[in-house]
């Protein structure tokens, strides 16, 4: 059968990289599906796991890929559209025939499901939901109502719970007795009799436990709710801060509603990092290399445009000195050196705040402190860089009062950069904007101006 | 006990944000600190987990930490060493009276003494290896021996597993009556003669199976096994990529000597992102904001001297130009607008290109394609921003041919910092230097020089 198909024996030739998609296996596939040989494809396919098959088809073009999805047929699994990047996702369901389409989606989990339907547009949304049997479709169907990023959207509605006064055989002979527990559970929830979850008991300690133990015993000491309107970020934080595997998700009158696992915690995580990473560079919410020009020119453009804004603000403060610069054409030779250094200052400030916030470590309790440790972190390398640059400023130009004013130039950037990275992302974070998304451009303008200004305001001063 | 101390309660009160450790609640610690009151300091301290309180000990100065250390006494978890930064992990293993360290480390497991020990000074590496029982010592030095950041560090020696001949009765029974199963633990490893192991087998599966079903019937599609010298990234990648649970851990002779759990993964994940988002910062491997001034101007220094030396480069560019930039001021005016647009584009384009590298999503396969997306998408963004920079030098600063000689600037700097953006990145990763702690500085150069030059070479040639 095809779903036991990918599991990965262990390989001594393959121990340094796991990864089983590499160029060769990409260029043999390619090659079953040029000579239209399904077997040789099905054979090259076998090992790889859904996930595998959904880089595969992101990595190879437009063409390729309609042809390896019609060669590939009805081995198309479920899984791999949930793996499948979203920006290709439409396409490759608009690639498959609607019975191939039907098999795929009826496997899937129901949060696999609303995960896959929750960004398609209605008509392939409505097409994958008719695929699904009632109960399912209900229950997706519901999921929908929760608010994007939620917690209510990534939770699994097949909870098993007990009630807490019962003991451990009570809870073995009715685990025992289910026909339908879910493929993966960690923990029996422990409800009150308002089904409100109050304790978690672990598979190994019930295990493990003998049959009188009361199962109020054996929770585990950290246990945490998460409401149903929580946003996943949050919910991937609390599982990252509390090492937690699995948290039953709570209504707004606190009953029982689903269950999220780890392992969908870290997807939002690495989802979430990706996004500040993307959002720190200026790129936007660019998910995938698959990803078409033209969308990715339009997606990229708003912060070139708002950095030529940017820039142009600091061309108008040197328009200011072209007096100066038309005497002495060495300022215009040294100074995007200062604007240069203070742009990376702040930025290395910038980071460094923005991942705090993101991580709560930078609270309304240490806010003060971090700040004067940004300012005194400029301040210091601001000299040791002073001292350099006027140096090089004196041997490359012979009098020293130019060296001076890049010096001064280059402390007074410095600070002004450990200062504005701090502070403008934890602002921008109070006022509810994105740090990760809105710092970068100020913090730039800021050194930029204050760079070109100090050391050309300095050099028209001094030098003049 | 202090241990079931920790249990959140729902509390609809705080449903929005499930961190308990605000403001507030650092302010009221730290004057029951103040007023040296141990009653109130418990009562406060009760509702925080051990990863809480490692936070607070990181947010407050190290004045209140070694007071708030001192009342706190005898409470004091292992956990919460486990959750400390490491820049301030030996310090608050000083502050421990020996009897309080050796209650605190003997609670954790073998792993977890593993992690708190490895970057450790020797003698407080010692006493924390002497406060352990024999069994647990060997355990820990026998970890220690592997490599660091290798999956023998990150994994479990406590592994529940099962031959693959057994049915779920046997399993059941001998589950049952182990006396030492491991507190967490979710899936029983079947294993082959040799202890070579062979599937997973969910704990949920197992209860719900009939006694008479055999184990090799029940185990799980995805079955990744992680060698032990494996490195840590790359094994957070397989639990990501293939949503693994947990995983068992082999040696060269593929013998099972571990298990790692999901959770583990987790952290190391968030931490190779972490580690990412700071090098592509210049901000090295700074890790925490309780770092101290010296210590993070230290660790930023190494990237601001690289970008002065980047900026020299550009700088000596210029310089080449001072006699067209002598005869129009303008150019010095406009001319660092290019660079700082070729910057950010690049910025954009070896972010991406980064982050597919390290989620192996630019491979081989499709590196050409990458590559000329990224030139295309720079054309396209250079064709429009010349538009817009051309008509601005026309208005600006009169004469047609100013403008001309801008948007042509801009266009082949976009141009170049897309394909520098993206082949720069591919390369460091080939010759094996990590593209995220790299890249920045050899592509802004690019970008500099190449905007630099290009714009003042041509306005030399057009305008002079």
């Amino acid at each position: 059968m095809a779903e036991d198909s990918y599991q990965a024996e262990p390989d001594p030739e393959r121990e340094d990289d796991a990864y089983l998609l590499d160029r060769q296996a990409v260029a043999r596939i390619i090659y079953a599906v040029d000579i239209e040989d399904r077997d040789l494809l099905l054979k090259e396919m076998e090992p790889l796991h859904p996930a595998d098959i959904a880089d595969l088809l992101e990595q190879i073009n437009a063409f390729d890929r309609r042809r390896l999805i019609e060669l590939y047929g009805v081995e198309f699994d479920g899984d791999i559209l949930s793996e499948l990047d979203d920006s290709i996702r439409e396409e490759v369901i608009g690639l498959l025939t609607p019975e191939v389409l039907f098999d795929a989606v009826r496997d899937l989990e129901s949060d696999d499901v609303v995960d896959l339907v929750e960004d398609l547009e209605d008509q392939q949304q409505q097409a994958i939901l008719n695929a699904l049997e009632h109960g399912d479709r209900v229950a997706v169907q519901q999921s929908l109502t929760y608010p994007e990023y939620s917690a209510g959207r990534l939770m699994q509605r097949e909870v098993v719970m007990a009630p807490s006064h019962w003991n451990v055989g009570e809870a073995i002979d009715f685990l025992r007795n289910q026909d339908d527990l879910p493929d993966q559970f960690y923990h029996l929830i422990l409800v009150d009799p308002r089904l409100r979850p109050v304790g978690n008991v672990t598979l190994g300690k019930l295990m493990a436990a003998r049959r009188e133990v009361l199962l109020k015993d054996l929770v585990e000491e950290t246990f945490h709710v998460i409401p149903v309107t929580q946003d996943e970020g949050d919910v991937a934080y609390a599982f990252n801060q509390y090492h937690l595997i699995s948290a039953p998700v709570v209504d707004e009158n606190e009953r029982l509603v689903g269950v999220i696992t780890i392992d969908d915690a870290m997807v939002v995580l690495d989802e979430e990092h990706e996004e500040d990473i993307m959002r720190l560079a200026g790129v936007g919410d660019e998910s995938s290399l698959a990803d078409r020009v033209l969308e990715t020119t339009k997606r990229r453009f708003p912060w070139l445009a708002v950095n030529l804004v940017t820039a142009i603000l600091a061309s108008l403060v040197i328009a200011q000195f072209e007096a100066a610069i038309a005497q002495i054409v060495a300022l215009a030779v040294l100074m995007p050196i200062v604007a240069s250094m203070g742009g990376n200052a702040g930025t290395q400030s910038l980071t460094v705040a923005v991942r705090a916030i993101a991580t709560k470590d930078l609270t309304g309790s240490n806010v003060w402190r971090v700040i004067r440790r940004e300012v005194l972190v400029g301040l210091l390398n601001g000299l040791v860089f002073a001292v350099v640059m006027g140096a090089v400023g004196v041997l490359w130009f012979g009098g020293p009062e130019l060296g001076y004013v890049i010096a001064a130039a280059m402390v007074i950037n410095l600070v002004v950069a450990g200062l504005a990275g701090t502070v403008i992302p934890i602002v921008l974070d109070r006022i509810g904007v994105d740090p990760a998304l809105a710092s970068g451009a100020f913090v730039t303008t800021v050194t930029d101006v204050v760079g070109f200004f100090a050391f050309l305001g300095l050099a028209a001063m001094v030098l003049l």
